[in-house]
């Protein structure tokens, strides 16, 4: 039975690619689009390459009757978004896009986030989004917390080896470089065309946020605490993010806890020995390609993992969280192929 | 009941393509891929973005069965599509996606491609693939020829307005930007990276190819000679054309022979007046966008049309013209909505 | 003897491009810079590509003793620029890089920018800063008005054609195309780099403001009302313009009017016949190319025309003019290459 | 006393740099622009951004008179080089900027090269062209070897490090992105705008040629054998390294050993601690911007540091070695701003 959807935050990017999934989505039907500023405005207003859908007009959330709604996705701002979401119904269907409920200790959200928590308890009834890692959590829960677009692609390549425990986890580096889509649509001097093309540069050098999500998910895999070097870097691209990750261990054990572990993941795919992936290779897709190269002496190995921080990152993630809660086959909606060149 | 496919030439951007819209064709399936010099080839060593699909290993294209083909898209270069076909079983349904059979008349072909035409009984009983404009005949043909990229994005605009009488047949230019992809995969100085990026330049200057198929068309449809000026731009982008097309007549009977035309065509959208497109926003997409703005004096008005050269302008407007052939629904596997951003 | 400079509003691209240039200028010397919102701050923080150079502290403009400045360059935004420059003393050399002072006839100033001009005795004497049709005016005046990048771009291939009376002043149409550094570096959503890259789009259509500088310096030079279609379009990339004009007349009378009008032009260059330029061959220089190609029939004839927005359209160009105000050789510390790939 | 110049293999990328940057420089005089295959053509058909340059026609290499010629530039392919110079008069000054003369032991140069190099007496007088830590022996050399361009971008932030014994040796990750320029001008389908666009992706990960360098610089300044981890990226952009360096030890020991080493170099700019560069802001400029940033925790440091491959990496570094082996001022011609944005 078709699923009756609302997005709150329709007007931003991660918005507009969930409608962009759904829109072909077997099961799932857009019923409304929550956009406070812009309400009134039709969405083809706003976002135009989305003209040929039939969408609902924008509104402002309290006008959504959410006694219609099977699920919510909301994309709205860190901050904002446990403010929104503590006022929802509490049988509401929640998949959460913003940084709000990835952390699990509020002592650790205060500290990165620099205030309070104002939604604790359901703080503690969210689970980390990470499909592969929390499915039958997720499948149970009625909120699940997107993770971090750099947080997912360096947890990848990384989770399976600390679970195998054939890394040490005292020497992970991990090197991000992001396309600027992750920074939303709100104007910035930094984002604008002008800065970003024909350029590359590092930015929050080991102290991004989504450091707090390594640090919780590592550690809760490891069985101990494991603290990775994070160094992001800003692509002048719009989509795409590529984890190159420094780890050490045996690259025999390494490749083969990879395989082993995602051999029945429908979105994960670990290439053949020696190849290395690609951004413009998942662009638009819920894909995500793991390379493994090891270094040419010693026992340092390269890891590399490529996803498109809108989708995979943010919001066919999103869906993906959304089908398994809804009972939907997981993969519904989520097979368009990456579009290259 | 699900249709099985060949697609010849399919290791270039146009076949990568192709099997992007068919891989979530509801009716299509991939049952041979065929591209001579990689013959022997996991599709994913040559497009890594299909990694994901149960792909044919790519073949020859004398090793298919083509007995168990319904419909085979052409994917190869001018000139070689033509002597390829011509070996082709003569009751196989073919979409070509080349230049060879867009021209009827043999002389024209010859003087634009500088050769005799070496199929041309079955230039004879190919139908113009702009399918807005040959639907009936695409439906019961055997032999569609997929128009120029260039060529629809500059004829949607503009058939209308001949068709209609609307606007003055001797006084048309058509100023077009294309993308890179346009040019295929093989190397070429001109559309390295070095050299496209951060520039814009004309080429082909009023002698490009597609002004064949202008002419033709255009002349057909307005009963008389048309001979439009043309001037094609290469773009600092992959995907995507926008031509700025020139006429002269009243801007409401523009408009609406426009609207008109198009009210009923599910991928031909005719934006509210005064508004423009951008390539941007059909990206990936069948679709394409119109608009229309009035000079500030005077009868001269502007036109603009924007669609993504290797979706609208080549692979999907093939798939589009192969569910007619094949008595699909129109629209099957082509409303994907575009990437953006 | 050397010449002490000041910039007002040091903190924009087109201050960025100005200290550029002058910092390997054999006759001039920055002695202050301005930026009232980044007062006290160094330049390399606001723009880290000059952190090599010794320059001043940005400064407010009140702060700066004119009676040390030669000439003034004001690069502020449109309004404020009159105002600041009405209070500057009266016997300070002055090249402003806005629109304040580029119209002649205060009602057309008001009709296209909306409000009274506030300095019409400083409009009075100023120079419209076409170097090459302005050079001796420019030489005798205290105040220049750069030009807009569109305009100069526009008026290069044709005020030479309508000076010899070689083409249909009523039939001009320029299709004009633009990187995005001419929108300035504050920031705006429609200027972000997820916004712009892999796509283009026309702005503004018929009814640009650089539309009023097309309308008096064409008018003039013709000795007749002029009004020219012009479209612009945004482009993927940060500099440089192309102007894409469609005429009719002669195209031999066409090329030899613009060859002998440019013939001892140090910055105009008109390629052989049937060449045509590409921005990225000017990029970052104070030069223009301009290429000639007839149409296929008849009596239409396209011009080219590619310059930097940011340098011959914007600070070179007003460096060429302080040159000349400043009795230096015209074409000192303007001889930069161009910057390719 | 200006200083006649011939550069062979003037048709490529780093061919056309130096033509730029030698275009302004106040001392030497372009005499012969070689360049086989382009032979008879002017420099203005192969690159039309020196259209305005009164330059040399491109001739074939026998037809200079070497003994008008003061100093020769070798920008030819790898192993081409060695056999072009080894017939070059033996008196004549020249800067390679080709790997066949960076190799000071023929079986290093035999491993990485695949073959035996062909002109060993010349490659053991050559120079290797790191300028700021081999300026004596490059005035008094007649054959300089110009850097790798990845090569340079990793050893300014390191050398001095290990130099001053502040780091350890054994730990140390080049984590590199490159543009695509460094690739040259010869088509290659790898280098296409439509495959490198919006995308990211690591090439020769620890197998690069590079490496030779590194490990031989590395170890003669260590007086130990140094190995370091090395992953080169390929960038979408046409400009620009940037290397990201992982090392362990004492941030301050670092920042001050790098300040310290280069506190009077022209060129090289050690950024305010926890600054960090960006490639847009050396563009094609000489200058070299370091950053400093430490882990969050543990002796972990990250080190970047930004150059123009083709200027600093390659051309400007050219003409910084030749200055000094020509007897005139090192940063002579040099000392253009980066061109922002």
């Amino acid at each position: 039975m078709t699923k009756s959807i609302a997005i709150l935050g329709a007007s931003g990017y991660t918005g507009a690619e969930l409608i962009r999934f759904i829109a072909t989505h077997p099961d799932m039907h857009i019923q409304a689009l929550a956009a406070d500023r812009k309400a009134g405005m039709a969405m083809a207003e706003v976002f135009p390459q989305l003209r040929h859908l039939d969408l609902p007009i924008l509104c402002k959330i309290h006008e959504i009757d959410f006694s219609q709604i099977d699920l919510c996705f909301c994309a709205l701002p860190h901050a904002t978004s446990q403010e929104v979401i503590r006022d929802l119904p509490r049988d509401l269907k929640i998949v959460d896009l913003s940084a709000d409920f990835r952390l699990r200790d509020p002592a650790i959200y205060a500290q990165w986030y620099g205030h309070e928590h104002r939604a604790l308890d359901i703080q503690d009834e969210a689970v980390y989004g990470l499909t592969e890692f929390y499915r039958d959590d997720i499948k149970a829960t009625r909120v699940t917390a997107g993770t971090g677009c750099n947080a997912a692609t360096g947890m990848y390549p990384l989770l399976p080896l600390l679970e195998a425990g054939v890394i040490d986890p005292e020497d992970i580096i991990i090197n991000l470089a992001t396309g600027v889509s992750g920074a939303g649509r709100s104007p910035k001097e930094a984002m604008l065309h002008a800065e970003v093309s024909e350029g590359v540069r590092a930015y929050n050098v080991a102290k991004h946020r989504h450091l707090a999500e390594f640090d919780q998910e590592f550690s809760k895999m490891a069985g101990r605490d494991v603290r990775v070097t994070f160094v992001p870097h800003l692509l002048p691209q719009n989509r795409g993010i590529l984890a190159t990750v420094y780890v050490r261990g045996d690259v025999d054990q390494i490749y083969n806890a990879l395989t082993g572990r995602y051999s029945g993941e429908p979105f994960i795919f670990v290439l053949p020995p020696g190849e290395v992936p690609a951004t413009q290779h998942v662009r638009g897709s819920n894909y995500c390609h793991i390379g493994v190269v090891p270094d040419r002496a010693g026992d340092r190995v390269m890891l590399f993992s490529a996803l498109d921080n809108l989708s995979k990152g943010a919001s066919s993630q999103a869906i993906q969280n959304a089908n398994l809660m809804l009972g939907l086959e997981e993969t519904a909606g989520l097979t368009l192929s990456p579009v290259f060149p």
